[in-house]
């Protein structure tokens, strides 16, 4: 049995998706962004990150979003998650699951998080004007050079798909135009279609 | 035969590392960013990131630091570089991988690399004197709660040592007090004496 500890409206929904394509067994658990419980001494003894996600495994916690869907995919070979017997393919989907993580979600938080880098409102400010231009940068390349089509990695679906279908959730607010775009508001779209997203979506906001 | 591009006094020193620890062969290409010239024409071609490292392979180009780290641990499992077997080992090494690619070296990009995520000199200003508070953070966590020793993930070995290696070639111009971290900087001195890691550094500077 799991316990994957999420906030609403982040990047732990890829791992919760995950989790439901694998058929793992799993609690949730809640964390109240609005009233910085991730800062509380409970949770920051948990996670010293003071960041969701959090998978608490019977080996030990898991933090990091790529680590934890490799984690799922290969606790899980049946649920054919990602191409375990080929290293070259797995690091494919590892080089997307990177990127994504320290590019894409590092580019939109400076919309909202500019207080982790810098102290002066003003920067807030500044930074918050170019998050349009470093997310449509980011899609741009996923659109052109990245994405194979239908899933992210090409026929195969994998963990790829369930992380840049959670970022890409707040695309929009980014400021990127989705027409620019296409295959990647597809691939949403298609996301959205699947059960098991439907179904972690309502679970996250029930809990 | 893998071709490595690279840039001195980058990231890309991790991945080269691992290259030698298991055996692999390799050609290396450099690329001077005094000139740019991971923005040529040509290096766009090959990386649209514009970014190294880039390792050519016989099935394609790889990018993104914790993939290639993977993708040799599992291309050369003889070598003993990560633990193959254990699905949540693994992860661990990766989560910590991720870390460094995400968090650390995010904060750290913020000294110099300011025009990634805003446009006005007095936000670079106001990133760059926070780096010192975000770096030291970082690496008090690697400290206190992430580092096993001897070696990162404990008695053995893994590709998480080239990598912590290589990002805290930097972290006294980021303005962290290498008193703070004595275990850091012992791994950091035991990682010095790796023949290995000493062919490394003198072949990207000879290249």
């Amino acid at each position: 049995m799991f316990t994957l500890y999420y906030a609403l409206n982040t990047c732990a929904l890829a791992s919760h998706i995950a989790l439901k394509d694998a058929g793992a067994p799993y609690d949730l658990r809640r964390i109240d962004f609005r009233t910085t419980q991730q800062q509380s001494p409970d949770y920051v003894a948990l996670n010293p990150k003071a960041r969701v996600p959090a998978l608490v495994t019977p080996q030990g916690i898991l933090t990091e979003t790529p680590a934890i869907l490799a984690f799922i995919a290969q606790s899980y070979p049946a649920a054919q998650l990602a191409p375990l017997d080929d290293p070259f393919a797995f690091a494919e989907i590892q080089a997307f699951n990177s990127y994504l993580c320290s590019t894409v979600h590092v580019a939109h938080a400076h919309r909202m998080r500019g207080s982790r880098w810098a102290d002066d409102p003003a920067s807030f400010a500044d930074m918050k004007r170019k998050v349009p231009h470093t997310t449509t940068a980011c899609y741009d390349l996923i659109e052109s050079h990245m994405f194979k089509g239908p899933w992210v990695m090409g026929e195969s679906y994998s963990i790829a798909d369930p992380y840049l279908f959670t970022l890409a959730q707040w695309l929009e607010d980014d400021g990127v135009d989705p027409a620019r775009i296409p295959k990647v508001m597809e691939h949403r779209a298609q996301m959205m279609e699947r059960p098991n997203v439907q179904r972690a979506i309502a679970e996250e906001h029930a809990a």
